[in-house]
């Protein structure tokens, strides 16, 4: 049994206490949370503490933390508890500043930890079926890879102003599923995009549209929309040598109605929670089975920085016009640093 | 160059004179309708002349009909035609009173005319994929056929009052499809139905469920509605030892519009007309392809009767509540034929 | 918290059990098993103990109990749990038994239990939605009710043995569909069938149609098979005056691969365990929250009785060839008793 | 009855002789190709002659021509035509040069001939119900169109040496959709591309992406694919402030297989000739009444050279990996015409 403190008390933060609790191996600790009365009745309900951060860090009977806060505070929780010494599982993105992330997966680095980036879609079990069929080679190498990744309204102008550009909070996790899918790293990147949504807002596009390409050659296409108006619009195309590969969206119900005005069914189910509910199962299962069994994290740090990097080679193209060459490297003293993030 | 004389220029008869000039093998001399402006009209605009029966058949020139009539015409038509050594494509049904359509198939046989009984769904290319697909041996043996044939909306009265019970004229069909499929006769059939549309007609029901069994013991599930209201509803499944087949409706859009309220498709498509519009043509081309070739016609005047006969033994079985077993002979001075057909 | 014992350790037990553990409001003291081992086992992993029939019933910390032992068994536990006066949720269907089954429900009325008789079919989302769209009258009268359900693969001859024949076992769920989708009676009962899987035995046939006519004339048609070799099918239509309800299948998964051979998606759920998991969630819960809130129990006793019926009047259907009028009345001291239930 | 003579008895020269033959307001007089024989058999087939450009076009009868040779003849035989004096119905796309092709415009316009540039999606019933319930306001503003065109097989070499980029062979028709759908003129456009079918040859690539952007910011991502390997891949997507428009391919068959492996079903219809039959119909049926009732074609050489121009501006794109804003003239005499049209 894993003791765990969780950072967030939000509705992610609540799927994984809740999962946790279910799943016997882990249970919760504490709950950490700025909005204390939130941290309160998430404990309460599970027969866990609402602590500070440096209570819940400090008690040497936890040995998982869950981050689980928004986005810009995951890098100096990573930091404060690599330094506490606990294995993290961190929520996707890793954090709306690459140069901070860096340095928080660098505190994780020297002081051992194991760190699990929870780029959800990698766990899901539809996904997960595309890309099990890709590597049985059923539709040969991939050459077209097309990912549609809607949320069903757009999200409040506060949230759109702290949590960095689309490309930042919403297109980083389709380039994961692209790196994850080819095992490629994307070497260009151009990105276009309009505000529909918001257009008063200075904080970038709400329908994005980024392509990638691979060292191979593999084409991604990625478009992001902050109000589909018809639910959580999540499919996945690829386009191989000698087929095609699709995860078209689960329906809410599978009701059809036929009448005169033609045929109605239902549209996609309406959120990430309820979509990618497996997910958050299998990817928390999948943190504490490799805390006990000492195996390598996947996806870990590397993986959520290089997401953030190309997300901001994405952001970097939308602003200039111009396809972005990707740095091969993590480490920004090179030289294609300066060129790529000061923007 | 065969030249033909068509009886009937209501919707059928256009669809298979147009059919006809498109063939290139066929030329149409004279359209035959009791309604003497349809006729000329008909004939007007496809080069052909409007004549009495008469004239028509007694045109030496003249090598086959098309009889495209009322179905309680078709035996008379029949047996008038065969004396004129015509060859004979006949619109399904074989005629409303199966003593009268055996009388003209004897005619027919006497003077040994070819004898076309066109069931049109026998030469619709989904119908086809499906029969053929089955006679592959994909799914093994047949075990259970679901057919669903709905008309979009109720014929007029009247229509209804001259075509006999919905067995005879719409379920007729659905019986030739079984026997086709399976290659296997009926051996016990039941039906029951209710009156929803014009629940003040005594001529039976308007919605209905016909379920057959076959020497094999295949079982049959017919399911005839006059108003499906939703278009022309057509669907055929076939249950086997090893898995299952499926045509579904034809959509007459593929455009799915995708809001707040669900999705919405089109409808399949309308109308017989558009639905079988190739299998009219197919169907005539056969027909032309055995008249030249000497072939055997298929289905022939035996299939016609046999589906005849088991509709009136659904239609019997209907008003009596008890399964009703279906004669192995085509004659009716059986005994048989007293038990079943005098109903 | 509601103190439950369970009868049976089976597949079915084992659901009911894990839903009891994660529903809050009920926990589980004993698990009661014929097979020792399996009982133990169940018990042991959800701090439950395995003991007798008598033991459990005696404890009167036990409020409730859970019937989900063989269908045979069903009536007897019933009245042993009615006389300890225990709340009971029972398993679909009552028993295998009508006679026997009545004098259970005898048993309960005069003690005065609460009695749930757990038709899953009626707490799937996908059914309740349909019910839900029919009941709102967006297609009008019902008229014709088509039910499909297909086992994937057929039970192993010994249950067959035991459990009477398809109409008994797997019928009577679908009867029970049609009668809470148009809330009346069935008054007429055909059925037919054939023997593919098992053609030594003679317990009745393996695939089978049961058609249905209800006092306001709604037809329905119910088709089974044991062996449907995809996938657990089970599907549900509804043709109405002005339109047409389905519930399709749920996919096991969404993936779809198009390559030069065709387009392969992904057949249905396999198992009634994943396919109506939710039902069996809400099932429970409904019967939990009606306990606490003493609100009627449905369905309840009188809806598993008239199912049961009705599938006798299905397999004397079938054992005679003729159509059979369903007895207005459970009482069975009627002499419609005689005609229907002695076959 | 309007006299035609057609230039070009390939493929696509044959579906509209074969058109005008059926259509009853024209009538093909002379079939014009430089492979003699393929000129003499269509010519034969239909009636026609097989005659030189010249006495094509030096016959006063002749009203109207159909130009259905190689793409980089479009523009001399408009030019020619256009001195005749015939109205001229050209197949998509107007030519592989731009420069030519603006000339060639000219003198249609000194001559005051009627042009019609025959892109056939826009007379696709499919995609024209799209643009119906765009056009409706359905799902309010467009906001993203995404555009997929792959042909099922690669063309041979030699057309590819022949014919330009993939832009200009292919993505061209899919600019067209957008112009039509949007009635606005892609402002900015980018494109990425990749070799994967002859990565031998240095036209440019068989798999591309472009984006395009509108004046109002609606955003345009077209993917073409020469070998989608499992038929003929059109699909439409609009995304719009209140929901989703789409059309889906046309199935090649509606047979569905059901077994143990799965649910297998047809793919796309195989062919441009087979998919877009009706749209090639239509398109003559329009240019005819156009022509007889003196009214504007529509789709004309101004949509044929912005279509080509856009096409050039992403061949341009793909070249330097810059986005390309496309010239607001046609009039090439302005500055931008340099930057874009000598790449």
């Amino acid at each position: 049994m894993i003791s765990f403190a969780l950072f967030g008390a939000g509705r992610i933060g609540q799927v994984h206490a809740y999962n946790l609790k279910a799943s016997h191996k882990g249970c919760l600790k504490y709950v950490i949370d700025v909005n204390g009365p939130a941290a309160t009745e998430l404990a309460g309900s599970l027969g866990a503490k609402a602590v500070s951060s440096e209570i819940g860090l400090a008690d040497p009977e936890v040995e998982a933390v869950i981050i689980a806060s928004a986005t810009n505070t995951h890098a100096e929780l990573i930091r404060a508890s690599a330094k506490a010494r606990k294995a993290i599982f961190c929520e996707k993105p890793l954090d709306t500043d690459v140069a901070r992330s860096r340095a928080a997966l660098d505190e994780v680095e020297q002081n051992g930890v194991p760190f699990f980036l929870a780029f959800n879609r990698r766990f899901d079990p539809e996904y997960g079926a595309l890309s099990r069929a890709l590597a049985s080679g059923v539709i040969g190498k991939p050459e077209l890879i097309l990912i549609t990744s809607r949320d069903p309204e757009p999200p409040p102008q506060e949230y759109l102003l702290s949590s960095g550009s689309i490309f930042r909070h919403m297109t980083v996790h389709e380039i994961d599923v692209f790196r994850w899918l080819t095992g490629e790293e994307p070497v260009e990147v151009y990105a276009t995009g309009s505000s529909f949504v918001y257009p008063e807002l200075s904080h970038g596009p709400d329908t994005a549209v980024v392509t990638l390409k691979s060292s191979s050659g593999v084409i991604g296409v990625i478009n992001n929309v902050l109000r589909s108006s018809f639910g959580y619009d999540q499919r996945l195309e690829v386009q191989g040598e000698r087929g095609m590969l699709q995860v078209q969206n689960r329906e809410s119900s599978k009701l059809v109605v036929a009448d005169r005005s033609g045929v109605r069914s239902a549209g996609p189910q309406n959120s990430f929670i309820e979509r990618f509910a497996e997910a958050y199962k299998t990817e928390l299962d999948v943190f504490i089975s490799n805390l006990c069994s000492g195996s390598n994290m996947q996806p870990d740090g590397h993986d959520g920085l290089r997401a953030s990097l190309i997300a901001e080679c994405a952001e970097r193209a939308y602003q200039t016009g111009t396809s972005v060459s990707v740095p091969d490297s993590d480490d920004f003293s090179s030289s294609s640093r300066t060129v790529v993030l000061d923007g």
